[in-house]
């Protein structure tokens, strides 16, 4: 039974984590903190959890993390980079759901967050948690840089393309859309129900935070740099992310079969039949990624569609896929739930 | 592992069957049967069982349905009354989610479904399955009678007051809302996206079929005939019924201790802490009723509150349930998954 | 041409007010005012006003509202009796869509809204702004207090009957359904679109603030004190409320003629014909209630459904419907927009 | 004043053109006809539209449409361009909402649409209904196909760059995401509720009718053909369109300088401030078209957001606008409502 702990457990990756982990057969929750909410317990924040976590969230401070074999970090960006190197010193093993250790390039890093990195050290050592590219690497991590959600999908899309090197890496667009608990937790006037419902718009098209990571994965795949449009869209939705992404072809192949063949043995990839429209209901609330190809009227541009649910393969599913890993448990161990549909 | 059958998968109590039960790791499912659809894999039609089911819809007239040890009908009302009896006659027992069996009173069946009842005889052998209230019936029963949605928010509601006697059973009030989903997977104008959503009303307001069900139960629970007013509304919702109950207090007593106790031993009931107001996502994809008792300025009139999802507790779920307490086993097996929130 | 100012423009019923003022063919909007916001244009904040409304706010400190021949307040609750009081003395009038001047008994004002009332004397002047129920006293008015959005629904609803005296006052139930914008343009956890979407709650089951406004009310209309059960709802659509309201007759009549009746003069009332159930689209950004009787199964309870959309009719709508009669104008001019559907 | 005919007024461009016309100073609606509905009110069909619209709709059989100066076709595929030639013959003027006059080449018209062509003769007669384009021709035509909604929003954002040559007009990229209204009123099992709620998907990416309407319309911008990849999506809300557009720059410009130009005088197309990001409910329910240009870290992408409500600037709206054209009238008679937020 691996001992489990979650730093920053009250916003939509928390309670995620814990209602993955609370089913979770190898794991068990030992400790979970909340600065704000030291006292309470979980499910009176989270009703769906009764019955199902019995933890009250802890102060931080008094909080014994040390006897974890794992913690995960579901905190805002900052966080991990402070607290997580005295846990890893003593030999506990860290997953962050946040930012602070994706961007190899630290001075990257400080430029699209706005705050110098304090533990730079630890960028070097921390293994990009996407299973499907490296996970090999993951398997003797200490510390794990989940994913960011956009990235996940938009990666997970591109890779077979780019590794295959067959098509323009200079001109990639990425146009995705995300469902609004993508936003978090906190309290702020532009996701209300009454600004985002029956709505829907592009944000950050000068720069989101995650073009430089999504640049950084795909440029490894690639083995070059890349030039990619990324424009993000909110669309009124709790749960999913939709990635349309487009890439010139500059080699042509049985591009469906590419696919297959690269993914045939990810038990969390599902390459559609050709023709296929994913939705993002199809993976509400499972570690699945779904994926389809088009070559529209036979033409120069690939059209590669790919669904997950950002708080799954996107956030908690994928961090626990990362710990299944790092643990040597089987890789679908807790993750093997249907979506829920409708 | 218990060999299950399913008549008429295609609609939402058909997906949700699936979705459980292949999670199940007492159950098998053997065949399931669609008319309309027979020689299409279940996970072409709904692409969140890719990897889960691998079955494809037979047609009804050559399936082998008995080979199973239960057959579930996810039909529209009157298919059951016609199929179930030839089961049952070989020995397959049978829940049937529909409404054919859940009036004892024939002729009222046939006044509020319109259409004269082929089964009577199996009426009177038939046990309605609310676990809560009739569990030993259920557990020899070859034929259950899957409550409705709206029926089982509603009696598990009001249960404990009507069999304490403590409320005046002449003038109940059930002010119910329900999710989209429980108007079926019927393409019809009145529950298009473009007419339900950020929409809200009333509907059937002069009789609707769930009323005389509810009537029967309530009874059976107070001893006498109870007057009740019941108004269902469509809520903008997929999932989900908020069940608004209110009665007049005869006898006053420590309402929220006689919940409690009432539902001590039930795992799928969950009483919440004196001025909670439970919400339909806390139970969203989950097996379980949340009730919240209040008596507003400690006046004469007692509201209970009660959440489940139509298509878990009040479908598909509670008849895994029965389907547990039919074959012996525990009565969570593969029901015990968390709500998905948010 | 009226000269009108806004104080407290950016919340949702200051832009609907500004959306129905800038065509209202009779008011011109002299002046706007937002501590938070001065030197904003109006149209950068909304979008929606671009060539609509050519405004900036103004801080309230140098806005001079005395120019103005009316000030709308739409400002929170405790605002307009500290400020109004100083127009009025300067012959402004003033129409403040908050609760400041709606409950005649101060006492009970302090004890609800839970603070001292900074002007007494303005609540006794103060007159409801319900047309429907007092359109001569608000002709001459100085000072309306434009009614809640559950207050307008639920009044309207039950004025016919206790007016005829028909039912049972002692023991009316209200089952009321609120849209999210209703809880305004705060930046709060339970109004984001990921707590709200796809979900339905009660809430304030305790005593909302509502529920002395509506009392008081109704004990006009009956001529006695009221007992009302009163159970307001969050329902994931931006606007509308649906208000269920229960009865038990006292003495039978025909309900339908004598709604028809009471309201045949009103050109923002519509009782639909028997049998209907109205929606709350069918009055989305329009200033009507929409209303029909039902008594199920020929009863003794009636049944009631009322529809508004809460920011029109609810309040920026009435708000304006006040002005006109205050004003002399046709009481309908700037108002007679149909509902937007779908 | 206008003597307005509408064929087929029960789906939702339909709706639409009634709430507008009803509302339009200058036009008077005769007759409405609807086959399946013939001696319903239209005020019982759609309740929004009591007081305002008291026709019955007429079987078409019956009805005499020759009174009428202008007729509006709100009719499926194929309809108009059997009728409208006799209408057209005996003087009355014509604008089709539906798509039988748009493309210029009959076969290709054929291919798309799976029929014969019925009027190839007034195919060339008809004047395709983009003001902003050719407002000139529209002035004397007597037949207008007015655009479809995605056309409407791709063309008005691409014009611009097209007219100016300024981008490579080989590798155009339209990313367009619509409201679930755009399907129409049928009744269909993928837009139900329970199936486009809470879920986003694209569709069609093999091929969209409307792709050949935007290609003939942005190569006669363009001077030449152009090169399209054209993905359509829908998304959970009522009303909108969101395009988002991708062009490679070809020679460099001020660009926000050349948008504002362009439109400088156009009534209903709003070129926002740079660095917006135009949300659809800023135009809900109005007649406009709202546009912001992105060039994301000054690289060699350009891309245009533009933002248009389906059924107004994309149908029934822009038919209006054209019947004002038509007639003479100023442009934004009865089309100057500023749009409903939130």
């Amino acid at each position: 039974m691996i001992k489990v702990g979650i730093v920053g457990g009250t916003g939509y990756t928390g309670v995620e984590l814990l209602r993955l982990l609370a089913q979770h057969p190898e794991a068990q929750i030992a400790v979970i903190t909340s600065r704000a909410d030291a006292g309470t317990p979980v499910a009176s924040m989270f009703p769906s959890l009764r019955r199902r976590v019995r933890l009250k969230f802890e102060d931080p401070r008094n909080a014994n993390l040390r006897v974890c074999d794992v913690v995960f970090f579901a905190t805002p960006n900052g966080v991990a980079m402070e607290q997580a190197p005295a846990l890893l010193a003593s030999g506990v093993r860290v997953i962050d759901l946040a930012a602070d250790f994706r961007l190899k390039d630290v001075a990257e890093w400080e430029h699209w967050y706005g705050q110098p990195h304090a533990s730079p050290q630890w960028v070097e050592q921390a293994v990009y948690g996407l299973p499907e590219c490296n996970r090999s690497a993951i398997r003797n991590a200490l510390l794990v840089a989940n994913p960011g959600c956009y990235p996940t999908a938009v990666q997970l899309g591109l890779m077979p393309l780019l590794e295959a090197g067959l098509v323009d890496s200079d001109s990639l667009i990425a146009d995705a859309k995300s469902g609004v608990s993508g936003a978090g937790r906190k309290a702020e006037v532009h996701t209300l129900f009454s600004e985002a419902a029956d709505n829907f718009k592009a944000y950050a098209v000068p720069g989101h935070r995650h073009l430089p990571e999504i640049r950084q994965g795909l440029a490894s795949m690639a083995g070059q740099p890349v030039g990619l449009t990324f424009v993000p869209h909110l669309t009124p939705m709790i749960r999913g992310i939709h990635a349309t992404l487009y890439a010139r072809i500059r080699h042509t192949a049985d591009f469906q079969e590419l696919y297959e063949k690269r993914y045939a043995d990810e038990p969390f990839i599902d390459v559609m039949p050709a023709g296929s429209h994913p939705d993002t209901r199809s993976v509400r609330a499972a570690n699945v990624c779904r994926i389809a190809v088009h070559q529209p009227q036979q033409g120069s541009v690939l059209v590669v569609l790919a669904v997950i649910d950002n708080l799954v393969k996107g956030a908690a599913g994928q961090a626990i896929q990362n710990m299944n890993i790092m643990f040597g448990l089987r890789e679908t161990e807790g993750l093997w739930q249907a979506a829920v549909l409708p």
